[in-house]
């Protein structure tokens, strides 16, 4: 039985309520627009077969979604919702070093690893979905930022350190070896990064 | 008049001269492909269309290219040829600088950009794409990696520094600048990308 089937078809999206039906619907279609986004690709994507996959009603998956775009934007804001908070292990390269792995094995997953070059992809010819892409780095970013404040803080790098632009620089390799190259995404590529975007940092790089 | 009606119908895509029709024929299509992937991205792509807007037969281009992913990877063969050669400043911050700038130059070029934005999103989706892309960057990095080799040998950085790995650093903050962001590729960013690979460098992390 569809959730539209169930009755929820007049629900407001201002309206959430966590662990609710309306909720749950939106956990489903999301959880099934990834899959399918991972599978085939934003150019496959179709919110007709996204709903009958997650066993949604059609109607519910179109008034609420919109469109392929509205899908995957909402997919992306649920996605910087979900993503695990920074660690805090006491020293910069502890942390940039948790950064890292925590981008790594998303990327080096294959679900997610094939998600991110989807949408990645979709951002250069879709502007909504670049829009989207563009908001979900800034959320990450700025979860991570604290964690270089904090090394400024403790004297582990120069005052005006652009915290923001050390951790742009933790995931910077990662995705380029993902997008330009077949070399796997191993442990040591990330903390390579993480030692790399810290050694950059000490030298005033980022003042 | 097409290439085909000038009677160049039988050339063996073996016996190139350059300079000659053949050539001209090639770079004719070339441009013309690469004006469309940044016009209208790889899906959209049709070698009908091409052999039409570079006014050459259609059987020549078929022939001669067979596929969309066929003519993508001759004009990523083309564009790594056509490159320019590395820069010798005698400093690794100076060449690393000039790597930076053009590869900024080139990312931040509407045509430029949006070509390589094209043939990024195809290559997450088409095996072939991403193998002459792979290749691509290979030939770029191994031209420009022995101005690491000599500041090695001129004692800047440490014994055993992986060259290309270096150069790799240098290009990953752009591109992932371009595919991640609206921020712009001003010449700041590259600068930056310079003085952080060697920094990461100086301090072993590429050993």
């Amino acid at each position: 039985m569809s959730a539209e089937e169930n009755g929820d078809t007049c629900g407001d999206p201002g309206t959430l309520r966590p662990g609710g039906r309306t909720a749950r619907v939106r956990a489903a279609v999301l959880r099934t627009a990834g899959d399918a986004l991972a599978e085939d690709g934003f150019a496959r994507l179709d919110l007709a077969d996204v709903a009958r996959r997650a066993d949604v009603g059609k109607s519910t998956v179109y008034r609420r979604w919109g469109t392929v775009a509205g899908l995957v934007a909402d997919l992306l804001t649920d996605m910087a919702e979900q993503s695990l908070p920074r660690t805090e292990t006491g020293s910069l390269l502890g942390d940039l070093r948790a950064n890292a792995e925590l981008v790594r094995g998303t990327l080096a997953d294959p679900r997610q690893g094939a998600l991110f070059k989807a949408v990645i992809a979709a951002a250069t010819t879709d502007a909504r979905t670049a829009e989207s892409l563009h908001r979900f780095y800034e959320i990450r970013v700025a979860e991570w930022a604290p964690c270089v404040e904090q090394a400024v803080r403790r004297g582990e790098l120069p005052e005006g350190t652009d915290a923001h632009e050390v951790i742009r620089a933790v995931s910077a390799p990662l995705y380029y070896r993902l997008l330009t190259s077949d070399a796997p995404l191993d442990r040591a590529a990330g903390i390579r990064a993480a030692e790399a975007a810290a050694a950059a940092a000490r030298a005033g790089v980022y003042t």
